[in-house]
């Protein structure tokens, strides 16, 4: 009961305005408080070692981060429009947000794998750019060891899956291409509800939060900037299912269909192509 | 590299022969040692209030673990040849091991998650199966929030998931049963992903082994007794993907052959049925 008090208490503070912070920073100042901790994350007696706050500010970097993935979405689209101009408009979508999923697996989180031990001190791009999500979950500067298992994993396999996803969408006609899709949504959407409930799990047992309680870093980086992982993927994931259930259904009436005709015309002898295989 | 000689020493030991163990008792009686832990689990140092030895040996309780989930295969399997007697001896194969997960997920992990807190003073059979288990992951009995999370995740979605491959591969033409089958097999393949590497992850970088390092725990238990969930989800997810793929292209030549058929003889206006959805 006294955990979940205290998870109640955390998630009310955590949809309050924000206003209340401005009020407490004035009362600070007359109340004597304990040391307050070298940095803003919470929890906030988590050890940090070496930080150094950010130099550059927020819109810059969501700008520069922003800048970089239009230009490699927009690149791609152009190859991928040259190698087959009737791509639709929805195979578009679904290319776009697998190459953006490619890029941000196998570079911006590739760099966090690489560098986890030092982005708290370092200054560079996307050292800034984690310090700063890092406000919503500080598991990111801590070398997490669930954090740095599901992120190596998601650098080394599922980068190149989604990337293949994308080469099988481009491509006309690759029949790999809704296996594939199956394949990453399920990652995407395992991925994340990991993601949410491994901490969600120790802010209700052990009381421990690793988000600020702002509502722009809990609702708006944590929740939001990993909602699409969960919408996204459960649309494409939809939508695979029927093609591929909708393609053997079909085949099998096919299929029904020709072993009437054989047996009332008589198999051919050389058939030439080989039968497909059987789906059951 | 402090980390990475601890983690060698550690895998040392645990491919070493079991003789060696046996050898430190006798020492044990001579030189003073630090106050021994009150149960078996490493880190040696690690809390598990309450914890309460097994009353059952070993066989007996592998033997009624087995006992229960053979009673339940072969059940399942008459009912399964029943419903569908043209089920062959490799979709039977599939559906037993769906049904394996499904039981072993629902109830076996089931009583985990329900009752996670009080295993290790529990002498219930599965309490006494999951302390058993946990001499090689202590992270069982200490409510382990990755441990916790992923369990729960299994026992609510991919326990009904497995029940719902086991349903689809008995019914006869079910075309659910190949996207459902790649979506059970990332599911497994992710899970054993995790839940070896969160804690290898450990044991590299802050030289914690969740495992006794005896062989039998380590090598038969740890990886051992997960292992079937790399081996078996590679092999059904590989089939998946080979019907899925052929039957997309089977049905894209099919398509073909019918769209030089149309264009020569002209559509008929009353197809009657609907086409199948476009792979594309």
């Amino acid at each position: 009961m006294a955990s979940f008090r205290q998870l109640w208490h955390w998630l009310q503070t955590a949809t309050e305005d924000a206003e209340a912070d401005a009020g407490a920073a004035v009362v600070e100042e007359v109340v004597v408080l304990p040391p307050r901790p070298t940095h803003p994350y919470y929890p906030e007696d988590v050890s940090i070692p070496g930080y150094a706050p950010n130099e550059l500010p927020v819109p810059v970097l969501i700008a520069a981060l922003g800048g970089m993935l239009g230009f490699a979405l927009l690149g791609s689209s152009i190859v991928a429009l040259r190698v087959n101009p009737a791509l639709t408009r929805s195979s578009l979508a679904v290319f776009c947000w697998f190459m953006l999923c490619g890029c941000l697996h196998c570079f911006f989180e590739g760099y966090f794998v690489l560098n986890h031990a030092t982005v708290a001190s370092s200054q560079s791009l996307p050292a800034q750019l984690w310090k700063e999500y890092a406000l919503s979950d500080s598991r990111y500067l801590t070398s997490d060891f669930f954090v740095l298992s599901v992120e190596s994993i998601t650098v080394l396999l599922w980068g190149p899956l989604c990337f293949l996803c994308a080469l099988t969408t481009a491509l006309p006609r690759s029949p790999l291409r809704h296996p594939l899709r199956i394949a990453a949504c399920m990652a995407h959407l395992y991925g994340v509800a990991l993601y949410y409930a491994t901490s969600l799990c120790e802010l209700y047992y052990a009381g421990r939060p690793h988000s600020r309680p702002e509502p722009l870093y809990f609702w708006g980086y944590y929740v939001g900037f990993n909602l699409p992982w969960v919408v996204v993927p459960l649309l494409v994931l939809a939508d695979s299912f029927a093609t591929v259930t909708s393609a053997l259904r079909a085949l099998d009436r096919v299929g029904g269909a020709l072993d009437g005709f054989w047996s009332r015309e008589g198999r051919p002898t050389t058939g030439g192509e080989e039968e497909p295989k059987k789906t059951r």
